[in-house]
């Protein structure tokens, strides 16, 4: 209901400006980004994309947008918060399995030693994963999730995770949305977690988000139906998956492609690097640095989250711009 | 660029209805739906669900339709036209392929013998489908598909495939999107073979047709990123697998399903059996039947292709409309 009064506003204001002024939706966007050659860059792209008299115009239903999360839409240190959502419900959980204090890699989450939940590897994920993502209905998950999102705060700064969302990409994806774009999410994130947030905080309906899948089965349970979530995963929506998720999910290729991470550099490639002479149709990479230890975090080549090294390499060539937060923005969170 | 011209006077006009005459939408709907019960129950959902003072009132963003394609959308007798098309490939490729002279399934394809294909079950169409949908890109597959559909003609009616679609329905869902209905196509047929020309047909987006689906993988060939279709099978979008397929692309319960077979029994449930006496959002479940042996065909219980058996005895109790085409349709195509 609330999101049905704004897009109708949209819609009013918009439909206002074609009747009216066109040009009014271009009054001073991207209030938090300074202005800088990244915000001109930005602005000139969209700006030439979609002006019906220039060769760079793209019609409407190409404008496809696909951001990766975390990292590039909210913070993802210390680790990634899906984790930390994961750890928790294993805390919480821990009165229905005595087992746990004797098995791993629950005992090392029980008793807070994460070197060792990391020791565990993937086997030691994919157990955690079994628990905490499975066994269970997308609505049933979805209402744990959201239960954890409204009470959950973050180790560091002590703010909700939701809390936690960069305000200038907030502001990049109302400023695309403005302009006909339709933004995908796609991100190395669970796509049944993702989802429960997204519309809220991102205005990215659930059938526009794709993410790490896991199977998931049909059946009549007491009569009722239900798609219950299976501990297998179907597709690893991260690196070399991105392209296939966006192929799967969207079916066509984006224009803008926006991440932080070499998790996201197959997506960049994927939708930036012509296919032929032929194809001249603009497209814009875009990478979020994390230069800003004061006030965000600063990290790049030698991190173990979000690592940056490949694609940071390779932006200059391919003419990917690269966001440096503290440079480029004038703040971090709302 | 037609379909944005489209989308704008769409909007316009929407936006123009909000200003000053919200009725003026619902002047005549359905044209080729004759004043029967059936249209009436339509009529009637879809006024009360868009009605911001009816207990019916449904969120916009809430408006998710599904519908099956084979036989709800265009005809598919005497087989799925997706097979006429593998078919036809067989035997384009035939030149480059003299092992398939001496080679089942593909010696029966080419001698005409589909009783023979028939037979070869399940792993023969997995030969055939791994020769015609698989070790190529998805743009590659698109192309040698729309060249077929440019040229193939359907056995019985002399009619491009795309002629055989069905004027009621294109109606009805241009009708549900006037409505701000989403609507998303979820159909056993192949994911990367209904975009092709579901777009232009429907009006139905590359992003928003859920399909069977193949395994895929990213590569770089010399320098230039592609996304392989592979033969291994992903997601089988029928009987158990839409409401998965409905998970895993839309990750919300749609409110109108519509179907013709026992392939779409579980959407029609996933859709509208409540999952609790507090849910009350009303939902409408649709069957198209094949009554019309003059005008297109007349088969349900005993048919190879599109058996409707189960949904059919299932309809009274859930409530689904049963769509007659030959009593409820004044045309059938377009």
């Amino acid at each position: 209901m609330k999101l049905s009064i704004r897009f109708r506003a949209v819609w009013l204001v918009s439909a206002l400006c074609i009747l009216c002024a066109p040009q009014a939706l271009a009054d001073a966007p991207l209030p938090s980004w300074k202005d800088t050659a990244t915000k001109k860059a930005i602005v000139e792209f969209v700006a030439s994309a979609t002006n019906p008299d220039s060769d760079s115009f793209i019609p409407v239903p190409e404008r496809i947008v696909t951001t990766d999360n975390d990292g590039t839409l909210w913070a993802e240190q210390p680790v990634y918060f899906q984790f930390m959502f994961a750890l928790d419900r294993i805390k919480a959980m821990e009165q229905d399995h005595p087992e746990w204090k004797e098995t791993e890699p629950f005992k090392s989450v029980l008793s807070g030693d994460l070197k060792k939940v990391a020791a565990s590897g993937m086997e030691g994920v994919a157990k955690i994963v079994a628990e905490t993502h499975a066994n269970m209905t997308q609505e049933e998950f979805a209402a744990i999730v959201g239960d954890w999102l409204a009470t959950a705060k973050h180790p560091h700064t002590g703010k909700a995770y939701t809390d936690m969302v960069y305000q200038p990409m907030l502001e990049l994806l109302d400023y695309l949305r403005e302009h006909d774009f339709k933004v995908f999410i796609v991100s190395g994130g669970g796509i049944d977690f993702m989802r429960v947030f997204a519309e809220e905080v991102y205005g990215v309906p659930p059938e526009q988000v794709v993410g790490s899948t896991g199977e998931a089965s049909f059946a009549m349970r007491d009569g009722v139906p239900a798609v219950i979530k299976e501990p297998e995963l179907n597709l690893v929506d991260d690196k070399a998956g991105k392209p296939v998720g966006i192929s799967r999910h969207i079916g066509r290729r984006p224009v803008v492609a926006i991440g932080n991470s070499d998790g996201d550099l197959q997506m960049l490639q994927y939708t930036t690097i012509p296919r032929s002479e032929a194809d001249t149709t603009p497209r814009l990479g875009i990478i979020v640095r994390h230069t800003d230890a004061e006030r965000e975090y600063a990290y790049d080549r030698e991190s173990h989250i979000g690592q940056l090294k490949v694609a940071l390499d390779e932006a200059p060539r391919r003419g990917w711009l690269v966001v440096d937060m503290k440079n480029d923005w004038t703040q971090i969170y709302p």
